[in-house]
């Protein structure tokens, strides 16, 4: 598969989706790690769009749940891995059901879901390699053709451009982190709890990394904790050994997670920063950074688990439960 | 102040909502507990609502996110419990100067937040006592009376008369549960992680127990996991020894509770269950069963919560940093 041939699949689903008769609501349903990449969709439509208002469900949520407003002026974009997650099979099938037009992310179009969707697009994971196919990248050149097409959008060239050279980019910035990714397999190794802390379209890596990575891949407590929410509650349980990893992104949220840094620094010794400032962005347009931040944050979080991993012991690729039983 | 006289404060803020030309959108923002409250009135919206979309934020997510959609025909929901929580305040301001229009919950009317949005409408704070003056018993009569006259939602009475009994009820359901409640501060004062899951519009109680109860004021780690996404991450973190307090509602999203609890009980011995299904609700008209349950698993868990600090010998009212510095 080549990126032209995802950037037709794209094509068709736009003509698709500009045939939406007052096409109002963009539905996004997935569960999570896919669910997680839905996250930084809604920061985009929020900030982008004025026409269209949009939302993210775990899977099971959106067809238990069953919004009233679900119909066919809706448009809802599923996401599964391997195309085989029942929730989002299904959710791709009440969608369609209730006249919705639906679009799949999926690896394998022939899978359950990517069958299950009026337009499939596929995209290619490679957790520790970035690249332009991954779903991250084509969910931003979906969705601001979407934006180009329906509002005049204008960004799409220059995110476009920004995500043509994501390999380059993080390949870079994880290099940059190689003495910090170290010092933290063995700095962290033995903790038993982890909180993350981000806001805006950081907020889903930092929920993968949480959920995903510490939790299900590494059996290690978490928690993401929303930077703005931070002061609310969560903050109480810093102390001098509480680790918290927090993203610094270039979006417009930044100044919460700066906010929650500066009060968790005063407190604890555990503080692991990721700072996008940073990243050499140098050779992406600047309209591209508020958007691809996201996606090299998914990367750069992924050398660090792979060093945790090696250092306790436990790969990334053990579980207890998942895909070993029925549940 | 009586119940009579929020009931107007509603039907003001009802007037003021229906002369709204083309209204299209909620935004409900707050921070915390607030916060907390808000995720229930997606819910309803969500069931109920054919033409209003709505959406939940952190206040200083939504100001610094600033929706591109925001605007004269967007009503905005705020609420803080004194009114002072400042980015509560300028969410309501932001949300103003943009053509929104404001209605805020609070217990002090003469604060901040109360003289910075349009309407104001005020709630009593009674955490261990229920009473129908509560602000999640306000947030429902409110909405329903909004999708009465607009929509012609025929439920409010219903749901009104449920609100009208809830001193009772709470009563009764915290009293059948006092041995469960005494064993809990006795199993679980020395845990240092506890979890709480939940989904639909019991995930509000399910947050505000985890990040206002656990971490803020028992300064125990926690998360409060989706039941629907548990199974896509978090499950892998089960043992025997895991403490996760499940919420089995009366939601439409009971089966992704009753799921997630059977697998947990497979692999956990440490599960607290609250199942709104031994609740003695035959005095509320069936209708609210959907609504108010979420209030009642508020009322519950505070008081699990009031013995675990007496068993702890850790008041509630105890903090580290909020309130007693700069941040």
């Amino acid at each position: 598969m080549k990126t032209s041939d995802i950037d037709q699949q794209i094509e068709s689903a736009i003509s698709a989706v500009m045939k939406v008769n007052g096409l109002k609501d963009i539905y996004f349903v997935a569960c999570g790690g896919s669910l997680a990449l839905m996250m930084p969709n809604k920061y985009l439509i929020d900030r982008e769009s004025k026409t269209l208002s949009s939302e993210v469900y775990n899977s099971a949520e959106f067809v238990q749940r069953a919004p009233a407003r679900l119909g066919s002026d809706s448009l809802v974009v599923v996401s599964s891995m391997g195309g085989t997650t029942p929730e989002t099979v299904e959710a791709a099938e009440f969608a369609r059901k209730h006249g919705a037009l639906t679009v799949g992310l999926t690896t394998d179009p022939s899978s359950p879901m990517g069958q299950a969707v009026d337009y499939c697009i596929e995209y290619e994971l490679s957790p520790s390699q970035a690249n332009d196919k991954a779903a991250a990248c084509v969910f931003l050149k979906l969705l601001f053709r979407l934006l180009a097409e329906k509002e005049g959008n204008e960004k799409y060239q220059q995110v476009a451009t920004g995500v043509s050279k994501i390999t380059s980019v993080v390949d870079s910035v994880v290099a940059s982190h190689a003495d910090r990714i170290r010092d933290f397999g063995q700095q962290y190794k033995r903790e038993s709890v982890i909180y993350t802390m981000a806001s805006g379209s950081n907020y889903g890596p930092a929920y993968s990394f949480a959920i995903c990575i510490l939790m299900e891949m590494q059996w290690i407590h978490s928690n993401a904790i929303h930077a703005g929410e931070y002061f609310h509650g969560p903050f109480e349980i810093t102390d001098f050994d509480t680790p918290i990893i927090t993203l610094l992104g270039l979006d417009a949220t930044r100044p919460q997670e700066e906010r929650a840094l500066a009060f968790s620094r005063k407190f604890s010794d555990r503080n692991i920063v990721l700072d996008a400032k940073e990243f050499d962005l140098s050779s992406l347009p600047e309209v591209s950074h508020e958007y691809v931040t996201q996606i090299i944050f998914g990367y750069l979080l992924r050398a660090y688990a792979n060093r945790l991993a090696e250092d306790k012991g436990h790969p990334l690729t053990v579980r207890r439960y998942m895909w070993k039983m029925d549940y």
